[in-house]
Formats: structure tokens, C-alpha cells, sequence
């Protein structure tokens, strides 16, 4: 199928991945990494996933300095006036909210924009395609739009959505007379549910009581809008956030960037996008959610990598072939996941369901029930002084 | 105490210790290595604990090409004509042997040669010393005497030495009718028993049998012999071995050392000293046993030197300073042991018993009771042509 008219991706690209240190580094992220083995890093799979549906013009990246080489040198079609570099971090709306307003003024109030994560699994690309362009005829209905996760395990790691009523075919927000395919767009919102809200990871109990209620999807943070009504909420919700964007987009493309960057980015609210704009748009029924017949994992830690991974003979091995590791040798054990990424020999004999990760300057072994710990590995590092590490 | 008159140590200095690999390798064995911690390697531990008894003149190691330099490095106080340098490994009884028949040249067949492997761990000095001198006093008597260790858990990685009755103190094998001292040795002698027999390495009902008779001493493989005494049972029990090595010490001190060792050496049979003169030589009461007061470990493997180390927190961590490693960060961990040899941050989170030993160019990671078969590993490198790694 051809690209979506009028369709833009914005990838904010930035996050380390602490719960996949050692591998994953402030330096060396887990985006610009191929976890899966795959041929193809993280990023370079989120480009390949999205091209189909906007063309290599279409897709943005937003990172910072630090990366910025990097991600040009992964994505060789990335076009220079679409490699956003933000001067530092200032969490999701900031990014996202930037991509927006850099394209309202290039595309109008009109076009589409979708953020996807950088470093998230998927599996079913025609699914995927699917869903996406649901979400997008939501988003010309004046939506915020976002992608539904199937929860298939009552997990705490996630934020979770809940669902209310489907969209009817005449439930747009936004006029729509222009469109020609207006009937069509009308059957594919009404895949879409309303969203009721939005809700903070929960505990256990509450998670098991999510997943057997079957009203609630996981949520991946991928949300999909006309930038319009994304600056309007932005305006209305969080007026100094929106101005300063608008200034900072006003100049973009002009000699002034920098002076303009350096001096109002800083300045700017740290919020994500789910605060910012999700819970509360959904409090008035602005969000729809569409459901995700595709398969998705973030990755979020080692345990979760091994999952995504094939097992030889009950151990886990990822190939880091940049690093020219020989194979690991592994004795009678069982169920272990090995990363051999530091040009070392790399022994096993006789353990189960540890995680060996072997990179130059530094080693984890854990085990895989522990997995999810590892930040706190990050985070004791951090506070005896070894940055080095991070 | 002064040292013993005529008494002289000889020290085997080869073998990697492969059950201590990745960090024992051919070319960086066991004995070269500080691997508890005391600031000393083990092969200058035994040479301290030697020295008492000989002075630094008595001590005289046996160790190939490869590693005499850095025997000549670590024990600044060998005397040149004290190193002697094997052409290749061929055993114990030719290495020792070497040794008795150059001693013999030097100091005469009354002279006392003690051996004693150069990568144990003992502690209890004036016990050893004790231990010593009664298997001297032993030796001049006439026996092959050996230092028999006090079995305290059925072993089945040591050969045992059954005892039999104690030596009365006019059961002298030899005369010493030249000897001030007889009445002192006597006394002493008589803490020797007579020997049995060696018997090899058991399984664990039969080394549960050993222990309960309270008969058995575990073979740490230390003899104390008169040099005349060794080389006649050699003569009798191995003439193509004795021949060849008293051809070599005949001009072991002449400028044709290097072209006769290299004629004859590579031809002398292969066998150990417990198989050539231990055993046969206990057949016909020619052995005594020395109880052993102190203590004692062949560091056999990584679980056994864990047991040698102070445990911080229930785990156990070899500094390895040289390597200059920081120290590892065990989060929740338990009884673990870690090696971090390779300047490297190792992290362990919630792990238990788990042996995990860093170096340079590999890493080995395995549990407390599988240490025993790191043998395998190498064997397995070995075998997948990892030469280097070994």
C-alpha cells in the first residue's frame, strides 16, 4: 500500500535503557542497539516499520547531541531538515510537542502525527499498518489517538488504558467536509473505543483485576493527532509549554534556531505527554484508543529480551557481532540468557536462569527473576560516582 | 630455630592448575599467584615456610623454560645454581629425582631432601616445622617419610595413606652410629608410623570408610628422604631412569648440562614419585607417615579456595590487585564468589552461590558445586582448538 497523505511520525530517540545496563549505556543506547538480533537496531526497525506508511520524508527524529551522528549514520534516508536535535532532555511533551509545531507551520493544522517509541519490539506489520491507519482516520476525527496494547499478563510495569464505548461512525470531533473518503474513514474509527482514562501502573492485585475485566490495554505511549488539535489542548492545558514551542518552531527553519533554542528550551515544563495531554483530554472524551492485534514488547529488561529471543538447547545466546565474541561455551547449564559483547571467551558451567552480560568495562550477573532490578544496579553506580558506567 | 643441618628442599614448580581456570593458565599458574591474598604468591608462601628449615641456600626449585623468570622474580634470595630448569614436564619422579641425584654430587647421599609442591596452602608454622624435622629425623633413620594430612571430610580428590604401627625408636632402617643427636632422634622418629600402603583416589562410600577408621591420611605428596636412600630404591625399582638422571647430575654443574639434558631428558619414563617409590617402597616397610598438625589445602578447586578467604557479607571477593579492578558491587547476593581480575566493574544482583571469575580474555561463571569440573571446561577449550585460553 501506498504512504498515508499527509501522514508524519515524530521518533523521540532518546532514554538510555538502564534496565538493560550493561549493554545499554547513556552512551550507547538501547535504540541505537540491534537487541533483537535482527540485523537492524531498534531505531532502524521503528524506521522500518513506519516508512511504509509515511515515506522517508515523513519521518522525524527527535535526539540530542550526543546521538545525533549516530542516528544519521543508522538511518542513511533520514532527510538533515527532519533530524530534530534537542539541546537536552526535557521529557516527551517537549519533544513531541516540538515535532508538532515544527510541523503545523510546515504542513498546516491538518497533518497527522504519529509518535512511536525508538526502541520498542513489534511483530505483525500488516496489524500494525492496520491499526495505524485506524488511528489516523480517529486523529481527522479530531482525536487524540492512541495504539491499545492487549494485556496478556497482569503486569506492573505498564500504565494502563481504560476503554469505554466504541466510536460511532458519526462520532467525529472535527468536521471533516473535505474529505472524499469520508464513509471509509467513519468504519475505521469505529474500530477505535473511547478512551475512559488513563491509570498509573498498578499493583499486582489491581493488575490481575485489569486483565480479567478485559477493559483495559496496556499503554505503550504511541498516540496519533492532527497537530492542531495537539496545539490547541497544549495551548489550553499548558500555555507556557505551547508558547515557547511555538516560538522555538517560528524560527526553526531559519538562521535563528540556535540563539532561539539555547535560550527558551531550557525554560521549558519537563512533562510527559501522557500527563500533559492524555489524562486529561480523556477526562473529557477527547482520546480514542484503537486495539493492537499486533505484537509488542519495550523490552524492558533482560528477562523480557530473552523472551523475544530463540533458545538453543534451553540457553539464550544474543549475538553481538560487532564485538567479535567467540560463542559462548556453556556446560550443563540451563535456561541461562548470555550476552557475550566484550571479545572474551565466556564460560558457563553448570547454573540456571542466570543473566550473564559481558561487555568491556563492565559485567552483570543476575538472575532472571532479578531482571527488573537492574536500574537499582544503575542507580548504585550513579551514587558511588562511577559515571563512567552509565 | 637454626636451620637443619643437610637439609634441602626441592620445589616442583609446574602444573597450571587448570581447576582454578580462567585464572590459573598455562602461562600464569596457580603457584606463581597471590591466590590468598596474603601479599605473597603461593610458590613464595612455600618458600617462606621453608626457609626457616634449609636458609636460603637449601631451596631448589624445579620449573620449566616458561616460568623461570619469573620464579627468579619472585624469590630474589634462589641462588642460580639452586634453579634448575626442566626441558619439559615428565613427571614427578624425574623432577625430583633431578634434584636428589645433583644433591647427591653436591652434599653427598647422607644429605636430607625434602619435597614439597610449590602451590599449597598451609598454616601453622611451627606445627609444619615440627612435622618437618620429625620426618628428617625420619629420613636419617633410613625411610622415605611423608607428611600425612589429617582427613577431617571423606575426600575422594586425594589418594590416602593407610598407617600402620608407630615406628619404635631403635627401628632404624640405617645406621647412625655417627650421629650425637641419636637419642633426640629416636624420640622423634617414633612420632612416624610405619606406612601400609598408598591407595588411590576412592569413591565416596570407600573414602566414608577411610575417615570413620581413622586409619587413613589424606597423600599431600611430600617426601623427606636421604638422597642415597631415594636413588638406591630408583636404581633397584627404575635403572633406566636412575641411569639417565645420574648421568645428567653428574655434569649438571658443567658447561655440558644443556647438550646431555637435551639427549636424555625427553627419554626418561614419565611416572610419579608416589607410583615409583611411594607405593612399591610402603610394600616392604621402607615408608614412614608423619601425622601433620597443621593445616593444610591444595586449593583443588574454586570452592575450596572460597573456603580459605574471609567471606564479607556472606559472599567472597579475591582481590586481585594487580589487575586493578574496583570492587565488585554484590546487590542481595549470597555466598557468592567473585574473581575480578581484569579491571573490570563486576556486578552481581541476587545471586547465590554462584562462582564468577573475571579475567582478561575470559570469563567463567558456575556454582560451588560444580567447581570441581572446570577440568572439563579446559578440557573442552582444549579440545575446540582455544589454545590461547588455556
Amino acid at each position: 500500500m501506498a504512504p498515508v497523505p499527509d501522514f508524519h511520525v515524530v521518533i523521540p530517540a532518546g532514554g538510555a535503557g538502564t534496565r538493560l545496563w550493561p549493554l545499554s549505556r547513556a552512551g550507547h543506547p538501547k535504540f541505537l542497539t540491534d537487541l533483537t538480533a535482527a540485523g537492524r537496531t531498534l531505531l532502524q526497525q521503528t524506521w522500518d516499520r513506519l516508512v511504509p506508511l509515511t515515506g522517508p520524508d515523513g519521518i522525524g527524529i527527535v535526539t540530542g547531541q550526543r546521538h545525533a551522528g549516530a542516528v544519521q549514520n543508522q538511518l542513511p534516508d533520514l532527510s538533515a531538515e527532519n533530524l530534530w536535535i534537542e539541546p537536552g532532555p526535557r521529557d516527551s511533551m517537549a519533544a513531541i510537542g516540538l515535532a508538532a509545531a515544527i510541523l503545523a507551520r510546515r504542513e498546516g493544522p491538518q497533518a497527522v502525527l504519529g509518535s512511536f517509541a525508538a526502541d520498542h519490539v513489534i511483530t505483525g506489520q500488516e496489524q500494525f499498518e492496520a491499526a495505524v491507519r485506524t488511528a489516523i482516520d480517529a486523529a481527522r476525527a479530531g482525536y487524540i489517538a492512541t495504539l491499545g496494547m492487549r494485556a496478556t499478563y497482569p503486569a506492573t510495569a505498564f500504565g494502563y488504558i481504560r476503554a469505554g464505548e466504541a466510536l460511532s461512525s458519526d462520532q467525529t470531533l472535527a468536521t471533516s467536509a473535505e474529505d472524499t473518503r469520508a464513509t471509509t474513514r467513519a468504519q475505521q474509527v469505529a474500530a477505535a473505543l473511547q478512551v475512559a482514562e488513563f491509570v498509573e501502573k498498578p499493583d499486582a492485585a489491581t493488575a490481575a483485576k485489569y486483565l480479567e475485566s478485559g477493559a483495559y490495554f496496556w499503554n505503550a505511549g504511541m498516540f496519533v493527532f492532527q497537530t492542531g488539535v495537539l496545539l490547541d489542548h497544549l495551548r489550553r492545558l499548558h500555555p507556557d509549554l505551547h508558547a515557547g514551542l511555538i516560538e522555538i518552531a517560528a524560527v526553526w527553519d531559519t538562521i535563528q534556531r540556535a540563539a532561539t533554542l539555547e535560550r527558551i528550551w531550557p525554560t521549558l515544563t519537563k512533562i510527559a505527554i501522557d500527563h500533559a495531554i492524555a489524562e486529561p483530554v480523556a477526562a473529557t472524551g477527547g482520546v480514542a484508543v484503537v486495539p493492537a492485534e499486533f505484537g509488542w514488547d519495550d523490552v524492558g529488561d533482560w528477562a523480557a529480551l530473552r523472551g523475544l529471543l530463540p533458545a538453543a538447547e534451553g540457553n539464550t545466546v544474543l549475538p553481538v557481532p560487532e564485538r567479535g565474541s567467540p560463542n559462548p561455551l556453556i556446560m550443563d547449564g540451563v535456561s541461562n540468557f548470555v550476552v557475550p559483547a566484550a571479545g572474551r571467551q565466556v564460560v558457563v558451567l553448570g547454573a540456571e536462569n542466570l543473566v550473564v552480560v559481558d561487555t568491556p568495562d563492565a559485567l552483570l550477573v543476575t538472575t532472571q527473576d532479578r531482571a527488573q532490578e537492574v536500574k537499582d544496579v544503575v542507580d548504585a553506580l550513579r551514587a558511588a560516582g562511577s559515571e563512567v558506567l552509565l
